[in-house]
């Protein structure tokens, strides 16, 4: 089994993933499970999509940050054919690092990902700003690690694992500006349907008509079943400003009726709807 | 009057106060109109709270990447007190090119806001990244500028305007993904009562009690009375993972007696509600 995942080594991705199989009853020791590391969130999708990899796990929404617009927009994308499912999430708890070679006063840039950079501003404004210390994006928390590692002058604001991986000082820990946790899911094109546990959800992906009380109607076709909506967000459709596609994800299965008629019903009121997967609640 | 914008000169904010001026019949030129560069949202948000600005007019949404999070977070935070109010809302057509001292081949890094960094996405990964040219993100795309005046190595993803402000070469013009418009606010602290000209919009921020059908029946509020919604966007209240504030725009000014009406009905059916302005809706 080959599975996809922001790369190098030592990412909340790798987290990810290592939760994953284990939930599964695999581990990584298991001879049959590569992880296969990708540069972005964009690269995991298209080795999906080429069937290089069984499965991708990508980050999709964090309790500060929100969404991670990229990999909302993949799965809308009319690119995405033959479409990539979603088959399962895992909850990761993130706490962020200041790692680097040597002291915090050898420190003149401060490099991570765009989300992890977003999760410390505070950190960053009133430890490293003030020292005139610069601020760089780059693909992933574990490659600022690597970066560090290679140079004194950077710092990494990376995870305790990637400290580890590349033999860094943990100079401060927990510097989020508070705790958060990612959602990633498991994405995989493989046609795979998942099998209904009780405690499942479903994710979809609706494009409604330009009229005054649409996304009400919609939402009613959930309310009136009491099916319960645990996420709606609205993205860009990317055809004109205030112009928008929505991600909805509830809870059941698409399997059980009682979603099969919600859905039945939505379909007749929108201009879209394109259903992303159903897969077991992460705890 | 003092606007406070982010800088430095040449930013598209620059661009968007110099709109909201001529639409308020107004010039920079005029003496008694200043612009106060800031280098955050947040700085310019503090500014507004200071009374050191009478406004600041900050990014909000983008027709590509969607929202700005730091903006809606800063009109959500519980230390918004005195309360900005959104008094205005200003369109700005987005036109990025990548701009540098020399010629295309000494670049060895790309620098620019993260926003704009994420509009190129494409631009970069084919035309840049590929020749292994870095990706580096700073405070704004006009930063981005004076840092490639001062450095032939450095390539900026910014605005034709800071092309002309810090004398450089626009090597590749229109380098965005798509055409884009980014939708800009304008705040005020001054407890200033915007008078309704017909066609306004009013933005409300909503915490929902966390029950099944929550959203669909405040959504209801607005249906029934034909107010149109131009945007809804769910933000994280920064309590839970899946537990979301939600931003709502609606047709309408607050002293009209529907909005008024659908309001009340709103209160009563949601945890929080929030007025953050009602103002001329931009062409």
């Amino acid at each position: 089994m080959r599975i996809g995942i922001l790369g190098p080594e030592g990412t909340f991705s790798e987290t990810a993933a290592m939760l994953w199989l284990k939930g599964r009853g695999s581990g990584r020791k298991t001879e049959n499970v590569e992880l296969m590391y990708h540069e972005t969130i964009v690269d995991v999708s298209e080795s999906i999509v080429r069937r290089e990899v069984d499965y991708g796990i990508v980050p999709i929404e964090n309790s500060l940050e929100g969404s991670v617009g990229e990999t909302l927009d993949l799965l809308s994308s009319e690119n995405n054919e033959p479409e990539m499912r979603i088959i399962g999430e895992i909850l990761v708890p993130i706490k962020i690092c200041l790692l680097a070679k040597e002291s915090f006063g050898s420190i003149r840039t401060v490099v991570s990902h765009p989300h992890a950079l977003a999760q410390c501003k505070q950190f960053i404004r009133e430890r490293l700003k003030v020292k005139g210390v610069e601020v760089k994006s780059v693909d992933s928390t574990a490659g600022a690690a690597k970066m560090a590692m290679e140079d004194e002058e950077i710092a990494a604001l990376a995870s305790e694992e990637a400290a580890k991986k590349y033999g860094l000082t943990i100079l401060a820990e927990n510097v989020q500006d508070k705790e958060s946790i990612t959602r990633f899911v498991v994405l995989s094109s493989a046609g795979i349907e998942t099998v209904p546990t009780g405690k499942d959800k479903t994710s979809l992906l609706i494009y409604l008509m330009d009229r005054p009380g649409a996304l009400y109607e919609v939402l009613g076709e959930f309310a009136q079943r009491e099916i319960n909506l645990t996420k709606i967000e609205s993205r860009p459709s990317k055809r004109a400003l205030g112009d928008y596609m929505f991600h909805i994800d509830c809870e059941g299965h698409l399997e059980e009726k009682v979603i099969k008629e919600a859905l039945e019903g939505v379909k007749r009121k929108v201009a879209m709807l394109k259903v992303l997967g159903s897969y077991p609640k992460a705890k």
